[in-house]
């Protein structure tokens, strides 16, 4: 009987034993790719000061904000906080050990944020951020921008490989200059807003939202002609220049966005798509060039999977050196709970977990199978359960099932003959084997 | 010029990358041998039910846990605080999953812990702690004492591969039937504390401590020389078995201590010292049966490196069902600390993590570049980083001699000779290599 709620806080992601062990392959995976590609790893505290949070988060985030108080709270401390995102803290990290970093800075978080947001399916409180960033000083080259997003997508395919993917890329230099060219600057926040949020809803909703604004119809249909520019680069680079917009920012945009796509086709080995797509304008604000989002085209329903790009300049708040940077994230707790609602883990990922199970018949060969354990170890590299279990040994044969692929009982006979037959729980297949304990001097 | 402060707040590790890469490789170490012997990995939430957490904690943990507040707080949420120790977390999740679960259930935990301490050198708030625990249902054989560590040992072993060890270990059952046969039951939980806390103070004052009890000279003697039994097994249970304690309880804890160090002798290939030791009786009061410390020998200062028990109930405060445990933590961000701090992380952990670096000579080499890279990561399964830096070559030579150990310069004579010189940027030495992008066709 329970006598406490022991179930965890709503919008935790709390897994069984074998789904953790999928989530960290996963987890793995991505960061090793990451690695691949010369990031290099930091982890900042979960801890921050609240002065540096709240001073970056706005509108929404900032009310999702956890505040932290020590139960014994001494006059010494600053107010705190949980980390919110990955960029607040590295911002900081960046300004605090500029000295000792070499840039461009390629860098990656893996770790835990948290946002206390109103709890719903698939929103999660605490979860997984798999960041990668290039923070260059003054200045930082334009080819990053194709770096980071190929790295993301070379991370997608590892846990991922059978989905295809669509990344849909933009640069919000054209947008803002196209504006510009329009007179339409002083409405071009509300203009960001209303393509961001236009996927979201109906068409007809976005026409009404773009005509409250007051800028005439043609403006509104310029608006909308320029929402639906999409597609590859050649095609797309066409339909800019016929926008004729003059304006060295639109062309910069331009060629950029070029530069990025062009890039990024030549990697694609996988044939999934990269495409240019101007409704993809990302909420943010501090975004100011190539900006990105990919989806799976098949489920699209998931939504952005993978996202991120260029922000002008990473830590004003904080310093005045000039520090541009380019970047992009895998929300893994949330990736995860759809791929399992989706059905996208596959089936195999769930065998068990440990290679072998070693059963001693009775407490007279418990010895021998440690040190058994210990050569199967050795020799072979395999993650081995010695089940020491007062239980019968019936008992031990289905906890062996449950957690091993594979199974030996070892009793007085086995030791005598130096052999043992090793059962396959999942075939039944039996296999002999001669490893002994003294193999594990020639390991 | 910075304009906030972003020092990270005091109490917390935050390392350079360097550093990192060296703490994460630990880390998974550390994991690598869990995993080996057949612990399953499960992650806790952060935040957890104030109610669970404050329900186990006693004395000066409970003054430490941090509570969080959600800025924009809502009436469905429970009061929340951060987990302070896995083992807490462990026994709401064991509660909470027990019919998903299968028992002996091995299950290991590596993760950050928060702790509001007074600040101070070598203390964190935040650190991480790598945990294993057995948990038995109703019953847990008495082997996994040994198994826990000998399992903690081996992990240690892996970061710590030139210092001996000592892992000094005793049996709580000893000392509570002791005080019991000698009618000391009254100040029993005085008398653990006193000797919990004997190495930390000189002689005189546990001699005080002892004598402040009003137990009479005799008894305060026949403590002090219960104290002094330790050494290897054999000589021990001489020791144990000459005080004539008559006591089922007495003769299981010997049973218990000297069952457990011969099983870890036998296992111990390293030649670290096994010895039993009634001086230590760990704090908590949650342990009943087999306790141990680990040090260094050569680095008594830094105390113990890694220590636990086994407890009769996990998690008699939230359900009915027995669940008997043992488990054990390696405190690694404290660990890491000392080690950084006595000089015994190796010289050659501090290499360059990233392991080539390629060199565009300009802009017209950059998509080769990218191209030579994703074939020497697919053939060679390298880190490779190309940088692509706007700036000088020199200045991309100082950059790569800072994060890579090779480097190569790609120009237009090493794409049309399909030939480059890759230069170890440590030794200086040149190898000619013919890797092409072509190759990744035959990866």
């Amino acid at each position: 009987m329970k006598k406490l709620n022991t179930s965890p806080i709503s919008g935790m992601q709390e897994l069984l034993p074998q789904e953790q062990a999928v989530f960290n392959k996963y987890k793995e995976a991505i960061r090793e790719v990451y690695h691949r590609h010369g990031f290099l790893e930091i982890e900042t505290p979960t801890i921050d000061r609240a002065e540096i949070l709240f001073a970056k988060a706005g509108g929404e985030t900032e009310k999702q904000i956890y505040k932290v108080i020590k139960t014994d709270e001494s006059a010494d401390d600053a107010d705190q906080a949980l980390r919110f995102d990955h960029t607040v803290p590295l911002a900081r990290y960046v300004v605090e050990h500029e000295s000792n970093l070499n840039f461009p800075f390629k860098v990656t978080q893996v770790g835990r944020n948290f946002r206390g947001e109103r709890a719903q399916k698939g929103r999660f409180r605490e979860f997984y951020q798999c960041d990668i960033d290039v923070i260059g000083r003054g200045t930082l080259a334009v080819g990053y921008d194709a770096e980071v997003i190929q790295t993301l997508i070379e991370a997608l395919k590892k846990i991922l490989p059978e989905s295809k993917l669509r990344v849909r890329v933009s640069n919000r230099k054209l947008l803002t200059a196209f504006l510009e060219e329009k007179n339409l600057q002083e409405v071009a926040k509300d203009i960001f807003s209303i393509i961001d949020h236009s996927e979201k809803v109906p068409e007809e909703k976005t026409l009404e939202n773009l005509r409250s604004l007051g800028i005439g119809d043609e403006r509104v249909q310029e608006v909308l002609d320029f929402m639906k520019i999409n597609g590859h680069a050649g095609e797309v680079s066409n339909r800019l220049g016929e926008l004729g917009v003059d304006s060295a920012l639109f062309e910069e945009g331009r060629k950029e966005l070029i530069a990025t796509l062009n890039t990024l086709s030549e990697s694609n080995v996988s044939g999934d798509e990269i495409v240019a797509d101007m409704r993809i304008v990302r909420g943010l604000d501090y975004y100011t060039g190539t900006v990105f989002e990919t989806i799976l085209p098949d489920h699209p329903e998931i939504g952005s999977v993978c996202s991120g790009g260029r922000y002008e300049n990473l830590a004003g708040l904080y310093t005045d050196q000039i520090l541009p940077g380019v970047g992009g994230s895998i929300g893994l707790t949330r990736l995860f709970y759809v791929m399992s609602a989706n059905g996208l883990i596959p089936e195999e990922e769930n065998n068990n977990p440990v290679d072998l199970a070693i059963i001693p018949l009775s407490e007279q060969e418990e010895h021998y199978c440690l040190a058994l354990a210990r050569a199967y170890r050795a020799t072979a590299g395999l993650s081995v359960d010695v089940v020491l279990s007062d239980k019968k040994l019936g008992d031990k044969m289905k906890y062996a099932a449950k957690v091993a692929k594979q199974a030996v009982v070892i009793g007085p006979e086995e030791i005598a003959a130096k052999q043992h037959n090793i059962k396959d729980l999942a075939t039944g297949d039996i296999t002999a084997s001669h490893v002994t304990p003294e193999d594990i001097l020639n390991a």
